[in-house]
């Protein structure tokens, strides 16, 4: 069995990694660690884990940890980047759900977190963890960074698209919706039921804190600096992401002509759904599974290709990922443990 | 006092109409019709209206109808169509709320409702009922076409920037969001609480009923054809609309010019609400209200300017602009039973 | 004009007491107050009140409340204890929506509340303000005690069987279900939509501070102490309670015997609406509006009476009834300012 | 591997039965019909579910299904009855979700489900399979009639009590709260999101399909008769049920005492999870899986004990049941294929 550690499991990606990982056929979960919550029984915090886990929560220490064959980060931005390097030296393998080692760019990351990047020197070795982008990077990486929610959600949108060349890079524009969860376990009034409940809102329209990491994934893709546009919103809603993407076509391209690049794009990929054209994905097609489900259209016979793309912000847009990229790691077949899903209604 | 009517009561639409036009002070609501209710007390229906209404549903009768001042069309598209011209000779006054005489071009109207319009030599004097643009003509109207929800929204919010010829008319976006009301009340499998509740999808999005009312809409705005791109999805809520609406800069606005121009537009207007620049308005700010509420940002100093418009749709999308331009109609002050609302959270 | 002040603006039920306010033709509302939100307008921290209210919050100062006709506290339980001697003396009426003074018992009081009670010499003039219960008691009352929400549902169910004798008193089951916003503005990780969206749940079952309230005033119906069980319920919505309340008869009375004396009962209540035998009230028939709406069963012909009994929590069950009281205290007419409310779908 | 087949697939029950048993290790899912959707994909209709399943809906063919190990109805009542006698003479074994062999007495039955009963001769080796109650007669029980959804949740709750003579019989009230799943997939204007949405209610107060169930069960329970008032209501929730019980204790008992007689009476059961006392289990604390979660209060030292009981009403309320009793039936340890489960948030 391959032994593996959970730094921060008190927040809704450390219960949804709790939950995929004791039902991973390959894998001792061997500890999980909180500060604030140190010798709490886990389920004590998640009753929906009783029966699945015995463990208490443990304060991180490096020496536990470090006996560990791969740890997951699910903490705030600025914790892996201070353990990251001990870590590593004891020859654990990491994947990081936090921010810490997304952006290439240790200014851009300082600018749009508020604070100094510590380990600016592990960038280089870091390796973006979207496995229908970088799997062969991944298999021999020993520091992944865990793509964010809406990033993911995103590119797997446009990255047919953006590597095809088939539309404008500079006029691309990302409307994206989520559910309450992707804010996180936090007590805050804005996330509050009877705000949210029975509304809708945009937030962060000038700037969320996803948008260099869009920004740096669909330049790379488009082979040259992008112009996008991206707007977040909270639905009320707990799980699901829905990415609304529009792109400017460089032709007159058919939508069977588009769906066809889709078809191909992903036609080996285990996690990604190309729906029929004209499909309308809904959220919870893909609730507690690792899925993306994509539907092209071309309203109208017009110029814009329009591209849905639905995850779990919770599975593949956050602990499921962290899961196919750990089983890339550790070469076990990219699936394991993560076949259940699909939870509806 | 003003006797009106309402045609086809049994719908959101029309319940609304009747929870406003009963506490309206200077109208006497004198029949509401329903074919298929007749007979049935209005709020065996709609038991919220108990203690507001005594009335019964009627069966539609000419007669009936023509002694009103001014009747409400709350009926499916087809039927206001068949009634008006009877009724007009009657020298009565409508409010269609249906799609029926929204488009001026009687062969679009056809191509997207699936049939042969009824009544096209209306067409001419049906007006537009939406006041921001045209107060003048809806004064002196006897036929106003209520327009649809969407529209609404997305009218309100490119407005000032069309008018203004600030953006590029050929590269509009409208991502907009409904909740289930919009739908109406029609027991259909798609709208069940099971299948819509926490989860999110687009609709329609290869095109909707709304979209040649926008197109015709911001046309007129634009002064020449527009280019734009509308995507509908369902929020798993019952009551309102947002519409998140993309344009391209001609050229390097400030969000403070951008601003000015909205205040400007809206300064006199006793329904729409210009928000702070990067506000962030939520359905739920405008519940049970007539009010449109818009925030503008540009985000990262690009080149897209982004409106975010909300409604109620039930109000502002039907029901209170309907009565709003029966105010105007009848030379009564324009909010006159319309002060009520704003029921957060 | 009557001049009316609020302490304690900033949660859901001072923003539902605003909202009502504003509309009420008889009063003027001329300070809201507030510690932490000093000099912020009402309007930055409530939306949904633009255009209804231009004050900003005051912090509580004697010689402003004191010019006021009456003060409205909406504040957390112990503020309007320590204030209540001073305005009193100035003269002005107090409706408390805390619970400060709607216990009879100081002992009792400190047991459920956990200090001690710094007024009880008020205890004695304050008048419990159940309208339907007290009418001639509030009517020249200076200091009201507002009832709790749940209180609200409970009393109204069960008062005709009780005064009348129908039912045993020693067996009383109130099983009680709420909307989120009874829980108030607060910050709390329990409250927060991921965690009660698509949830359900019992709280506070062996004990709700609502729970002697209910056993103090069901005795004062009865004659006499009685045996009352209260299990209150957490429903994944904002506004609403439904009290589901079981009673076992004393005889066998057919279910419309038991109506008739409903019926009866409240024949003359202008808010407490009963539906005819064998109804099921949805808490959205009474959404923003001050009904309590009641139906009567008895299943399957058993000994059993069950009461269902429907109110908004924040109107009927706290600011409306506020604004009831308040009516009765100034001599309105008793409905004034409450007409609008059923707000469905 | 085991042959199974599932006779009206096309409702939640039916989906959930197929999510279930296509992660089910020991078993083929060879045969799935539908009359309505003859020819259809599964994934059509259930989009959830591709990548999981490749069926397509057949119509129902006794050679077909006869050549199953074990049939599922996941029918309307009426069918099962009406299949029984061929499928079973062909040695298929059975498990009927639908109500068809729950009720004992077919008069009953009749009255309940306005039909006659055209297998009543197959009711005496019908076994009612709720494994907690009958394990020993399913294992070797042809036919199994699968527990109702409220009635599930209702008997694990009071089966202790009843069992051990704690409570009086003749007064149990079973106050149940259910998502909208339980409906069905049912085109009905009640079961409109804009209906069920933001709003709670109760339903058949008077007599609901499942009361002659849970009065023929808790009487076996107690060996007698026994008087229980059930009301159920509608939460604006998909999944779940909470029952809260009540039981009138025939003398003192310290509620640890009556913890210790659950405590005893659930501890060799997989799937029945007795939570400390004073808890408050929430609905979503068993989305997706198998388990009820029971929590015993004693409420102010009082004579009553409540009994709080959650299952997700489509898995132990429903298919996941199903499946526990087909494992039962065939030798399969009883957790197989059932471990997945807790889905929170």
């Amino acid at each position: 069995m391959i032994s593996v550690g959970i730094v921060g499991g008190t927040g809704y990606t450390g219960v949804e990694l709790i939950r995929l990982l004791t039902s991973h056929p390959a894998v001792s979960l061997d500890v999980i660690t909180s500060r604030g919550q140190e010798g709490e029984p886990v389920t004590a915090r998640f009753p929906s884990l009783r029966g699945a886990v015995d463990a208490s929560f443990q304060a991180p220490d490096i020496s536990v940890l470090g006996a560990c064959d791969l740890v997951f980060f699910a903490t705030p931005h600025g914790v892996a980047m201070d353990m990251a390097p001990q870590l590593l030296a004891c020859g654990v393998r990491m994947v990081d759900l936090s921010a810490d080692f997304r952006l290439r760019d240790a200014a851009e990351w300082a600018r749009w977190y508020g604070q100094e990047h510590r380990s600016p020197e592990l960038l280089a070795q870091a390796v973006y963890g979207l496995p229908e982008m970088n799997r062969a990077e991944i298999e021999s990486a020993r520091l992944v960074a865990n793509p964010g929610c809406y990033p993911t959600a995103v590119q797997l949108g446009y990255m047919p698209l953006l590597k095809g060349g088939m539309i404008d890079p500079d006029h691309l524009i990302a409307d994206c919706k989520s559910g309450a969860s992707g804010a996180g376990r936090v007590a805050r009034e804005g996330l509050l039921f009877a705000e949210i409940g029975e509304s809708f809102k945009a937030y962060a329209a000038s700037g969320h804190r996803h948008l260099p990491e869009i920004h740096q994934q669909l330049s790379a893709m488009a082979g040259g600096g992008v112009g996008v546009t991206f707007v977040p919103h909270l639905v009320p809603m707990t799980r699901g992401i829905h990415a609304t993407l529009y792109g400017r076509l460089h032709r007159d391209l058919g939508v069977d002509e588009i769906q066809a690049v889709f078809d191909a794009a992903y036609a080996a990929e285990p996690f990604v759904d190309v729906l029929a054209p004209g499909s309308h994905p809904a959220t919870h097609w893909v609730r507690g599974g690792n899925s993306c489900r994509l539907a092209v259209h071309r309203p109208q016979g017009g110029r814009d290709v329009v591209v849905l793309s639905v995850i779990d912000n919770l599975v593949k847009g956050a602990a499921g990922q962290a899961i196919q990229n750990m089983n890339i790691m550790l070469g076990l077949p990219e699936a394991t443990g993560l076949e259940c899903g699909g939870l509806a209604p």
